[in-house]
């Protein structure tokens, strides 16, 4: 059918039998996935479908298009999707009645989960989004293999921006040459987030002043956008010498996103603006010591306070004012706010194999953004680093 | 705070009192709006928050980040959002008690939608979102303005793909330079649609039998796309003589998207596409005469089905096999998947204002897809196309 890399099986038969480990210890009968990433996740295709993943035996895909797609593509049991009203008879007869089903409450259309409710009259409906996100957090060899071409793609890239860079391209420019250099190495520009209403092209470029212009995204930085229908990110404002220009991009390889921030000026930065940056890379060197498997992910975030409050910098770590997140870094993956979440309130463990991305950064209203971001793997001795770029500011002479 | 151009306040206005109709008829006390989209319809910005918009009176738009942009952009009063769980209690003190809310029960996750319930857990939850869909449907001037200079930018772009294409381009390397043509014009690179699981980035740009490869995407044309994380689309293949490349591509302004496809070809396609083109353009000629305020949605969708078995290509008509997509058009603005829905089962009638992208298509496995698609507006004297490109095959010499 194509030539396209497939997930291998490997992946999928390690996958379902950790999700079928959960469901057994929590006497859940089975779960019932319907999103396209967790879809991808745990059969190998994202084709429109459903699948069915008992506590104990084999997985049913369920589709609805494109069925031969989806058969050359997944590792799991392909059938036409037929009739949905008649789904529930259909999982009854082949796995007998489901007393308690598992669905991804955190994402499902209270319209659509309301229907799936009528399907499975009989059956309990309980959410297992955060148990599904937590086992995509820890990742494979081979998803890791993913992020890692990302991270070079990304670094050969940003090695290009310093021909790009001049005093007076726009933001958008910038970007536009970003994302072209991705997308011909095979970007799918859909930088998948979870969360309602979460949405991001590319990342944030922004210059200066315009970087701290507040916006709804739940990031440090923000962003004019190029409209209020957009209000993020890039924007037409022209690139001035000697403010930071920040470059928070993310590339994706067959699905996997690497996050990555790095700053460059042309010219030279102020004093203040300098060290804020090494407060930001003296956080970064704290807590990939700090990320041992066993860690609570809350405990990162308090040691990024602590250290913003020693070097003074409090009102303005990871934005300023009413504008603040509440976060250090973010797990990614195929999206791009997967878990863990270090931030209060996350007393939850870091284990081997959970992909970070950390992102110090400080805001100065009418002076920008600065900060760092690498994406970091939990390994048995602290977090190691797949961003490969140098950390240094990239410098361009007036 | 910024020089962004803001959505005018006269809109929002009348925005509001269309939708304040539409409750008071319905006996619905409010509805509180969740989705970034329908946020910026109703309010004008699209920053973090809810907006309560009762049957009569002053809508609130309740901010949690950010409060000065919003206060910026909207033209509905802010207050910020405060502490969720008090919700209902400052509503109702503002409000009387609400019996009936109603919410975006098609968008809204349920566990969102499950914590809204009990803020409100005297009132009555109901579905508004095809009422909001169906207002947001019918397109002021404003709006047409925004549209028509999206068709303008995808028509200058276009006429730039002649130098561009050559035997052995990939079909991502056409997609990276119409992407960022369109970028450095603004495009926000979010074509944002409504529907669960529905994505999409720039469109469909496939070349031949590859554009033929069945998807999820409920659409007539596939593609192969660059990885099984993102089946549909441009894909690594290259571009060969003599088949019909498909260009679909959206361009968006100010929010709003304008749908349209064309066809190049570098050499010759044969005699029975040709033909099938010609009887695409038919179609678009019928239905473009068909399409009064009055006539009901499904009937321009059974005219097509009635052309395409005349012309004896039923079985290659918006797909192949079992995955004939089952619709001839869809409404557009700031969403792909706008109302109104072409399709069976849709007795709705069409109404003055109205925006559809109709894109009759003929899929030939192996061989490729053609059509063409226009985005149109319903005028008093029948439907009148928004696109600017002119509609014969773009001919590159061999």
């Amino acid at each position: 059918m194509h030539t396209l890399p497939l997930v291998p099986r490997s992946e999928i038969e390690q996958r379902i039998h950790r999700l079928q480990s959960y469901l057994q210890e929590h006497q859940i009968d089975g779960v019932l996935l319907a999103q396209n990433v967790d879809l991808y996740y745990f059969t190998g295709t994202m084709q429109n479908a459903l699948c069915y993943i008992p506590s104990a035996g084999e997985p049913v895909l369920y589709v609805k298009k494109s069925v031969v797609r989806a058969e050359f593509e997944a590792h799991v049991e392909v059938q036409p999707l037929g009739r949905m009203r008649e789904l529930g008879a259909v999982l009854s007869e082949r796995y007998g009645s489901i007393h308690k089903i598992g669905l991804e409450l955190d994402v499902l259309p209270y319209a659509t989960a309301h229907f799936y409710q009528k399907l499975f009259s009989e059956a309990e409906m309980v959410d297992v989004s955060f148990a599904l996100r937590h086992i995509r957090s820890v990742k494979s060899a081979y998803e890791l293999s993913q992020i890692k071409k990302a991270a070079q793609i990304l670094d050969d890239t940003l090695t290009k921006v310093s021909s790009w860079l001049r005093v007076g391209m726009t933001e958008l420019e910038l970007v536009a040459r970003i994302e072209y250099e991705f997308r011909l190495q095979g970007n799918i520009n859909l930088w998948r987030m979870r969360g309602f209403n979460s949405e991001l092209a590319l990342g944030m470029v922004a210059s200066g002043g315009t970087a701290s212009t507040p916006t709804y995204f739940d990031g440090p930085a923000g962003g004019l956008g190029v409209s209020t229908a957009s209000p993020q990110g890039a924007s037409f404002r022209e690139i001035k010498a000697n403010e930071p220009i920040l470059i928070d991009v993310s590339m994706i390889v067959e699905g996997y996103m690497v996050d990555q921030t790095r700053i460059a000026v042309i010219g030279e930065l102020s004093a203040p603006i300098l060290e804020a940056y090494e407060v930001a890379r003296a956080i970064l060197r704290k807590v990939e010591e700090q990320g041992n498997p066993g860690v609570a992910w809350q405990d990162l975030y308090a040691t990024s306070l602590e250290m913003a409050k020693e070097a003074g910098l409090s009102d303005y770590f990871m934005g300023y004012g009413a504008d603040q997140a509440k976060f250090l870094g973010h797990g990614v993956g195929i999206e791009l706010d997967e878990l863990p979440i270090l931030a209060k309130g996350f007393s939850q463990l870091l284990e081997e194999g959970m992909v970070i991305a950390i992102e110090p950064k400080f805001t100065f209203p009418e002076q920008g953004v600065i900060g760092i971001e690498n994406t970091y793997v939990v390994t048995a001795n602290g977090l190691e680093s797949l961003s490969v770029t140098p950390e240094e500011i990239m410098k361009i002479e007036l």
